[in-house]
């Protein structure tokens, strides 16, 4: 542990036993010296009743800053309980895409609410970008561009700057439009400061080749991503400039995109509250449940099959949960490597038959291995050398089946637009469940009893 | 799908079919127009063979571009069958960071001939970075800040901009230092452009709090997440400015921790190549499949117990695996919650309590509903009450025994330095497969032959 995680360890303990009628001055004065999202964390970690004694701990002018930094579920209790106007002064202190990301998660009667009580210019501001999915290149700008013409003189350029006196937050570029505001290229802050003050900014702008307002936000974070991007200029169809994304919003993207497979896998919400209401977050994880009760009832009834063979051998019963978990384990290694592929883009079905030959390669070698060592324990266990062999054959067919599945389930959800990361694992467990129990239970029936 | 990924698509299945002698000039052509970044994603999804293939096919001027953004275990390969004349170039042609990062995958003699190889100037840069763990702050910096001394007047730093002509890539600030190189504040261009030239550097400047030089990566990227940061000001403990971070580098490990939870999850290392070689790739994954066979046998051990009691009922070895199956879900639904917490600091042992309190309520309720329907189940399919019973009894036993481990066995591997996502599968799954058949088992011989 670092020093940094013990005094915010500390700082926690203290507020999980926050006294209900009054919190020392010296705890409030600690709480607002933090950054906002220091503070949004701490919400973050502590259950509903203590988060509330915290919220009211927070300087006013802090809140918004605050509520840009806590996840949506926590966001969206606290936004509710917030009158109208109030949200409108939180919402208009803000980055136009930070005040988005606040509104966004308001019905929609409340966001026409806070948008009446703004002045016009912050209105259409946010209209514009409230218009555009939350998940697209249009959801993620923001729309407070400095825009130059490219015949204008740098000396000009920087004339005006000096008038202006400030730019928005994270501006590392102008951007150079045409007199219809069609897009022709961007003027970093550089080389206004670097090149002589004669040139134009026709002249010494870079190519940043623009995102589409419809792009989806996940492919815009690999652009950044792959081309180290700090900001990048958006564009309708045409070709007219609309805004700028800038990385910190990307880097959000990120985050989530990275929670996004984690979550899924285990039935969970990325965006899911730690402290969640007990009765809501039973609610959710009882779906799951009842999703993967139906799969192990699809194998019982498998296993039921075979009552008769089982009756006569209750060493069957014993070892079959081996085969069954090891198709298992198996087949999640192939399915979690497909899945982060299909996230980065790196596996798709034009690779689908290279891939397929290596993960069955792999899974060959496996299986001749522990198929030996399987089949020897049981040979030694029950003294019984038919039951050793007919292990290890069922082993060798559930760990060929794992790979095939592990590869062909995520491809195919994917297609059918199901989230691969979410289904993946029920569908593939059920798969070397049935196949595992009947391929030694099978091989059971024919050859031991 | 979008039109990116199926251009991309497309080109990957044409380079799959590359005939090897002698690739048609326009596929030569259209990989080089590729950023370098999409050249490395190819690379990464083509198998080894025409992995070599594609990379002849490249440009060797981009060669060191492409370098940086493959995987760490694609890189060396590749690195290793270079020249050190040829790395020593294709190093000073990159950034600090960058050139480190390369240099960081080859084993230290080759290192040293690679520095060897290189002007005086390069070599000495290159060597401060390379002293610092790759997973700090002094890993992840570069060391080409620009600095400024806070009693100059804008005017001039804005003249020595000029002269100078360009800046290193990424700059977004100048760093304000005193005689002794001790850190004073950062100055961003766009104040030396909008504040009136006759100021000083030190009117102006900014407060941006340093990052001490060993602190760990993780901590460098949640404070940049957290604070919106582009770049920031790394010193040592003494306060002397060292270098900075810029904000691409800082997505890179924002990146790798998302994978690395899931990968970990599934016993799989994120730096793990796509394709692989077969025989490395069985090597590992046995090492897995060994320990996962190890914990099964201790699950086929523990129903070896009940041996007796199987053999006089039958249905208890076709519902047993019910028990431990739906332990083993729930408890991973608690785990992955838990796991992502500690990765994103929320989870301590200073709300361990707040959380298992909420966890176990959750588990109740869930237990005492799916308790009803697979007993209802058992019930009807057996005909046979009290095994209804005994099953659902098992079920909210195995329920809670799921809860309690899936918060406790993260927490306990944390605190012995084991990464939880790694072992805490493992260990979560054999505590839910032994408590699940011995409460099922175990109630079934008390109450039922």
């Amino acid at each position: 542990m670092t020093e940094d995680q013990d005094k915010y360890d500390n700082l926690l303990e203290q507020l999980q036993e926050l006294p209900e009628e009054k919190a020392p001055p010296a705890l409030r004065e600690e709480i607002n010296r933090l950054h906002p999202s220091e503070i949004a964390d701490l919400l973050e970690s502590l259950p509903g009743k203590q988060r509330d004694n915290v919220w009211d701990l927070i300087d006013p002018e802090l809140e918004g800053d605050v509520l840009v930094h806590v996840q949506d579920a926590v966001r969206s209790g606290r936004l509710e309980q917030m009158a109208p106007e109030k949200l409108a002064e939180v919402a208009e202190a803000l980055d136009t895409d930070d005040a988005v990301d606040l509104l966004q998660d308001l019905p929609e009667p409340m966001v026409d609410e806070v948008l009446q009580s703004m002045d016009a210019q912050n209105r259409a501001r946010l209209a514009t970008v409230l218009s555009y999915p939350e998940d697209t290149a249009g959801g993620l700008m923001n729309v407070d561009a400095i825009t130059v013409r490219a015949e204008v003189e740098l000396d000009v350029v920087l004339r005006y700057l000096r008038v202006r006196g400030e730019l928005p937050e994270k501006t590392d570029n102008l951007i150079v439009v045409d007199r219809n505001n069609s897009y022709l290229g961007m003027l970093p802050l550089e080389n206004i400061l670097t090149q002589p003050p004669e040139r134009t900014v026709g002249e010494v702008m870079i190519d940043v080749e623009p995102i589409t307002v419809d792009r989806p936000a996940r492919e815009v974070a690999i652009m950044f991503e792959q081309r180290d991007l700090l900001s990048a200029p958006v564009v309708d169809a045409a070709g007219s400039l609309l805004g700028r994304i800038t990385v910190d919003d990307v880097v959000d993207v990120i985050v989530d995109r990275g929670d996004q497979s984690l979550m899924s896998m285990a039935g969970l919400d990325p965006s899911d509250d730690l402290f969640e209401p007990v009765l809501e977050s039973a609610r959710r994880r009882a779906i799951w449940l009842g999703v993967n009760l139906a799969t192990a009832f699809v194998a019982a009834w498998v296993i039921g099959r075979f009552e008769a063979t089982i009756s006569q051998l209750v060493a069957l019963a014993i070892l079959m949960p081996v085969v069954a978990s090891m198709g298992g384990i198996a087949g999640s290694q192939t399915l979690t490597l497909v899945i982060r592929g299909l996230a980065l883009g790196h596996v798709s079905f034009a690779n689908a038959r290279s891939l397929l030959y290596k993960e069955l390669s792999v899974s060959i070698i496996n299986a001749c291995i522990w198929a030996l060592v399987v089949g020897c324990i049981a040979y030694f266990w029950f003294d019984n050398a038919p039951l050793g062999v007919v292990l290890g054959m069922a082993m060798i067919v559930n760990l060929l089946t794992a790979a095939l599945s592990g590869l062909a389930i995520p491809l195919v959800l994917k297609q059918l637009q199901i989230d691969p990361a979410l289904a993946g694992g029920v569908v593939l467990t059920t798969v070397t469940d049935v196949v595992g129990f009947t391929a030694f239970l099978g091989l059971a029936t024919i050859f031991l009893v």
